[in-house]
């Protein structure tokens, strides 16, 4: 056995600073450009403030703590995450107000949280179930800590939550029987609507919320001063900041919004959901842009017609659409010339390669580098340990990393 | 921001030492049952001892430099893997040989390798075409290295590698130009072969490989004493060793195998594979035995029937088969009762969750802990920076990392 243990390279990581993306990187490597990002961030905080919304970024996304403190710097409130594991590496880098949007379950993920919010972490969870109040209750007045939470509200064959009003009621009394619980408002997912037309529902859903946040702040039974309504992904954000917005919740509420994927945006699944809220809103200024891509080499060249990526399930997001080929730089460019190759086709994706169809005389070499675009940003970031952003010159201006 | 800064929690890591899986462990966690591991480890090196062939398990499928280690511990030659990234992942963590099974592309995936070669790992990659054979050999001339090499097959409508003896002899010819590259020997993946008899078509395929070989020794271009022939993934590995074994290799070549799924098997996919081997084989002695499982709560259950479980795309594997229920723990017990849970379906997956579809009057509450299986290991294994091993009392034996 060699005595040489050189720290183990994580894969996408500059072998040194400063560093080329095309000459110092081993590829493949997950990138954000910074433009884009730095024009999403802003674009979607002015999109929330117009709409008299808090931004809670969901940070499952992502799940990088440099990304959540840009989110934060451009004017976030608080950052949403999925679970309490997430809910920890948020904090431990620095994220002061978190929104979990799922029921907390099993004692060592509630002894995770009681410990960040007796570090000082803002903090409130989900609950739609007798079952799963009584549990919480049970276990923070154990740890003499009061838990805040948002009843969920779900719909009919859709994911978790509350489906009526009775089954509301029921979980508002369970609270109440609590002490170490504090109900401070209403959350759900309008991204679980599907069928028929979806538009109006996801408005009916938004109303629905609101509605349900006022019932119960009338009644006496929510605990702090602006109780919080939240809803919206990344694909109906307009109509429910609209819901929050029409029905005048500003002054005497905390509405939040809640898109993950804007940061970063994609290529195909949000760039069409954008187009959708362009459609609905012809005034509305600007829109997002896509920001992450993933660089790779051509591998192989075995038969025309057919290049082998060195890129694969392991690096790339392949859902709903595989990874979309966008631009080739020749073996070792500097970054220009490039050139386009949206026309050629991913048609197959394994653990660790790419099968791309192209034109039998396209110009292609092994060793040439293809920028991949993504549809849906999510399963592309969990793929890295390290993220890169580069600037339009591909040079590399931050390594960020990730907490999945 | 609170001064406080705990050290981020991974998902799955226990909260204490000693731990039990259900008591101490953030769930979801992945874990790894002792007593099949160990089983796994010996029948397949005792499968590659009788067929007179090395071991050189593919380790992209686990990248658990600990799992690697039991290989190798249990007789494994070397451990196979897929890119530069991964190859120094390992030999950073004393694996000293490295079959990597794809082409070596970009500068700096070579100055990694080319590190890990002056630093004394063994090591060889494969080629297919003469561009990349004269980038090596400029590369490791300029190094002052030598980098072996092994020339792969590859099947018409497959992947990587020479589709014809032409392509091979011409690529022959490219190496022999480069005084810094060293031909080993051959090598190629059956997994491509798909249609018509596959086990033919794989068992002629073996008889290429093997064919190959001889000839090139034969020419005298191949620069080892005992140069290597190497193939199988976990799916026709018995019928690579026969193709290897009847035609007697072990003396003057290194036929290698390199499955890498069997170390931990599945439920599915591979388990039907294993039914396959045996029915090839009924004079085949014990079998592999799934090993893998991920553990995760009941989170909320909305409707009669459905379960939605804290578990998603960002935990488990869900090709080629979504997550297969297997067991049911009550919330708050020590690992007894259990209930068989088999019958359970399992109907949707996002990122954090997982739809379960059960009987209207199922016994389940929101905590229980449900074990689920999965169809193919290795899209699970690298959603995890921690794999737990634990034993039969879901006691924690060791805490794996990852190097994705």
């Amino acid at each position: 056995m060699p005595e040489f243990k050189p720290s183990p390279v994580e894969k996408g990581t500059p072998l040194s600073r400063p560093a080329h993306l095309l000459h110092d990187v081993p590829l493949p490597a997950a990138v954000v450009f910074e433009a884009p990002l730095t024009h999403n961030l802003a674009w979607m905080q002015r999109f929330a403030d117009e709409h008299g919304a808090k931004l809670a970024p969901h940070g499952k996304t992502t799940m990088a703590p440099a990304l959540f403190k840009r989110q934060i710097a451009s004017g976030a409130w608080g950052i949403t995450l999925a679970t309490a594991v997430q809910t920890v590496a948020a904090h431990a880098h620095g994220i002061d107000r978190v929104l979990m949007v799922n029921q907390l379950v099993g004692r060592p993920n509630m002894a995770l949280v009681a410990d960040a919010i007796e570090a000082g972490l803002a903090y409130c969870c989900v609950v739609d179930g007798a079952d799963n109040v009584r549990d919480l209750g049970a276990f923070f007045a154990e740890r003499g800590l009061i838990l805040n939470v948002l009843i969920e509200l779900g719909v009919d064959g859709g994911r978790c939550g509350c489906r009526t009003a009775e089954q509301v009621e029921t979980l508002v009394a369970a609270i109440a029987e609590q002490p170490a619980l504090a109900l401070v408002g209403i959350e759900g997912y309008e991204g679980m609507i599907a069928g028929g037309d979806e538009a109006a529902s996801v408005c009916a859903y938004g109303k629905r919320l609101v509605d349900t946040v006022r019932t119960l702040q009338a009644s006496g039974v929510l605990q702090c001063e602006a109780p919080i309504v939240t809803a919206s992904g990344s694909k109906w954000f307009d109509l429910i900041a609209e819901a929050f917005d029409q029905a005048a919740l500003r002054e005497h509420y905390t509405p939040v919004l809640r898109p993950g994927c804007y940061v970063v945006h994609d290529h195909k699944l949000y760039a069409g959901a954008m187009a959708n809220v362009k459609a609905r809103h012809p005034g509305l200024e600007g829109e997002l842009q896509p920001a992450l891509e993933v660089f790779a080499h051509v591998q192989s060249l075995p038969e025309p017609g057919l290049a082998i990526i060195a890129l694969g399930k392991r690096d790339i997001g392949h859902e709903p659409d595989l990874p979309l080929p966008l631009r080739r730089y020749p073996w070792g460019t500097e970054g220009e010339p490039w050139f386009d190759v949206s026309g050629w086709r991913t048609t197959h994706i394994m653990d660790q390669h790419v099968f791309l169809a192209l034109p039998e005389d396209a110009d292609i070499a092994v060793g040439d580098v293809i920028a991949f675009g993504t549809s849906h940003p999510c399963l592309t970031f969990d793929k890295w340990r390290r993220v890169l952003c580069v600037d339009a010159s591909l040079e590399v201006t931050e390594v960020m990393a990730t907490h999945f």
